[in-house]
């Protein structure tokens, strides 16, 4: 049996289809086409994926009677930077003959694909629409959902970029099975994170299932993602830019952005970074004495189960600290972060100070 | 008597005011203030503004407790592009402590530094709330309604940007004593633009006061700036992201833009090539039997009367024809146009041919 799901992100004017199956990149074209009515487009894809996937993605394309150049660069986190996405925007102002408003752009790839394609959709021209391909978990449960762009800058993660929702994703889980299992972790990170902040039924699910989740089944990735796709709809529905509740995403994130900028980009993957993050939160909770100690311990057994690393030892905190005073969801210059508070929930904190951080990042050392 | 004017610009929840008045950069901290809210801002200025009036500004923005920093970048049209833009980001995330989501960024200056300081605010940590504070006349009647920001690319002007309307804008015509008078002349041509597509009597108003306004009067500044700055308005406010009618505000525009980049960035005021491109339209028109040569006579007699050239001999068709397929307002390969129809009433055509532009760049010869 062929499962497949679509999910509806909320937004009003701006709401569009998640769309979840096997082998569904094969109907690339007619999603773009009945998403958008383009008769034109450009594939924008990573040099990791485009070999695998792009000719099929052309084909499908080409199918539905829509014209479509590829736009080919360099894949990884550390060139998702103003250089390499000028060059992009280069390429396609290169097109011949040259785009117009009606042209649609398709992100095809991984959630730096999707960060900078959808970026090039906001900048090119003021603005086109623009239709996201996943092939990645982490970008199809985290990145699909809520029109987050952007690039890096070489001070903090994601601090240049635009709000810009998709007209629609197509999500084709047969591309999870040539995801390396490091990249894998990445979402499955971002999984275990949205069951932490809104519904821990979610990670008995993942225990339960982990051999076939790590082995990418394709009906239990379909239900996975679905389910992830929920949790995020759910938040960006009810606060689409970031002004309240859909900050609770962030859980784990103000000392993963920390992590992958002193790492280095791309040296700790994003996911393991979170996984981090969560970890660190968590201790900071206890320390407050706001939980107990159980909602970490059951997140350190369904990580260590997906063979997600919980350790991080040598982690400097003054580094981390002078990192989280940049970070981008901060207000008035105090600190802010995702903190449990029970099972499945998560309140923002403000004032976190730096011995705080300093005690909480020693949950990392062993 | 010291006239004072404030314009509404009507955009549901991005309204936004224009004040207009003589001296009222003293005011740029309370209006700030008063406008976001904001502790903190940064403040964008060039290299021909900074100098003049950024130590006024920033006085004003601390008399408001407001703590402020300057950012500044060299001045021009030739500078309007991805690596200025790119320097101007990194300057204000060196900024120490890091800006924070209720920063706000102030534009002082010309177009040039309103649509990049504009973009910039767009694009940090996704939107930033921004004010616009004009010192050209071109700057003050155009770029400052509608929220159009952006740089150029080398295959054409704005081709990367953002809509992302300003909290508000503050203009102080005294400015307008230190423009130079060319620059004061690519603003008087925009006035030019709007007496044509909507309002034929303004067309009369500038003929009258013609020595008043070269001179750069303060009460017929406001009053000419108010008239415009109503014109516009009411434009955007239709049709805030130019899918109808805003698209009038391009009469001349198309061939313009393609002057520009023909004689390279700078090299032609955009005031300058708006009157060229006025009168390559109506020529078009009248060759289309649209209209009689009447409407371009009026334009003529009032650009001369302004010392606004009316002559660019030299001007290669194949070159001109080539970037306007390029423009970013066309759709589906076809060349669109912004034609006269009557006096102070325009209509978009589309499908302007080669010949046609070859004929009617022909009155720019003599």
């Amino acid at each position: 049996m062929n499962m497949e799901d679509n999910i509806i992100v909320e937004l009003g004017l701006r709401s569009y289809p998640i769309r979840i199956g096997t082998g569904i990149i094969r109907q690339l074209g007619l999603f773009v086409k009945q998403q958008t009515g383009a008769s034109r487009c450009v594939l924008v894809s990573e040099s990791n994926v485009a070999p695998l996937y792009a000719e099929k993605a052309m084909q499908s394309l080409t199918s539905a009677s829509i014209e479509a150049e590829l736009v080919e660069f360099p894949a990884g986190e550390s060139n998702k930077n103003i250089k390499i996405f000028s060059q992009i925007l280069d390429s396609i102002f290169a097109i011949n003959p040259p785009i117009d408003r009606k042209t649609v752009i398709v992100a095809l790839g991984g959630g730096v694909c999707g960060d900078m394609a959808g970026y090039a959709a906001a900048s090119c021209l003021r603005g086109l629409r623009w239709i996201q391909c996943p092939t990645t978990l982490l970008a199809a449960v985290d990145a699909s959902v809520g029109g987050k762009t952007g690039i890096n800058h070489k001070t903090g993660k994601n601090l240049i970029g635009a709000f810009h929702q998709p007209s629609g994703v197509l999500m084709d889980v047969e591309t999870l099975q040539t995801l390396p299992t490091e990249e894998l972790k990445n979402g499955l990170a971002e999984s275990v994170k949205h069951a932490a902040i809104r519904d821990f039924s979610l990670l008995g699910f993942i225990n339960d299932n982990s051999e076939m989740i790590i082995s990418a089944q394709s009906n239990i990735m379909i239900e996975l993602i679905a389910r992830n796709v929920r949790i995020k709809a759910e938040f960006v529905s009810k606060d689409e830019r970031e002004s309240s509740i859909r900050a609770h995403l962030n859980f784990g994130h103000t000392t993963a952005h920390a992590i992958e900028t002193i790492a280095g980009y791309g040296t700790v993957g994003h996911g393991q970074a979170v996984a981090y993050g969560m970890l660190v939160a968590c201790k900071l909770a206890e320390d407050k004495n706001l939980v107990s100690p159980n909602i970490r311990q059951c997140l350190v057994e369904t990580l260590k189960k997906l063979e997600i690393s919980t350790e991080y030892p040598g982690l400097n905190f003054k580094e981390v600290w002078k990192l989280m005073q940049h970070d981008k969801k901060n207000l008035d210059q105090k600190v802010r972060m995702v903190l449990p508070t029970a099972e499945g929930l998560v309140e923002i904190y403000d004032n976190i100070t730096e011995t705080e951080i300093e005690q909480a990042i020693k949950v990392l050392e062993s």
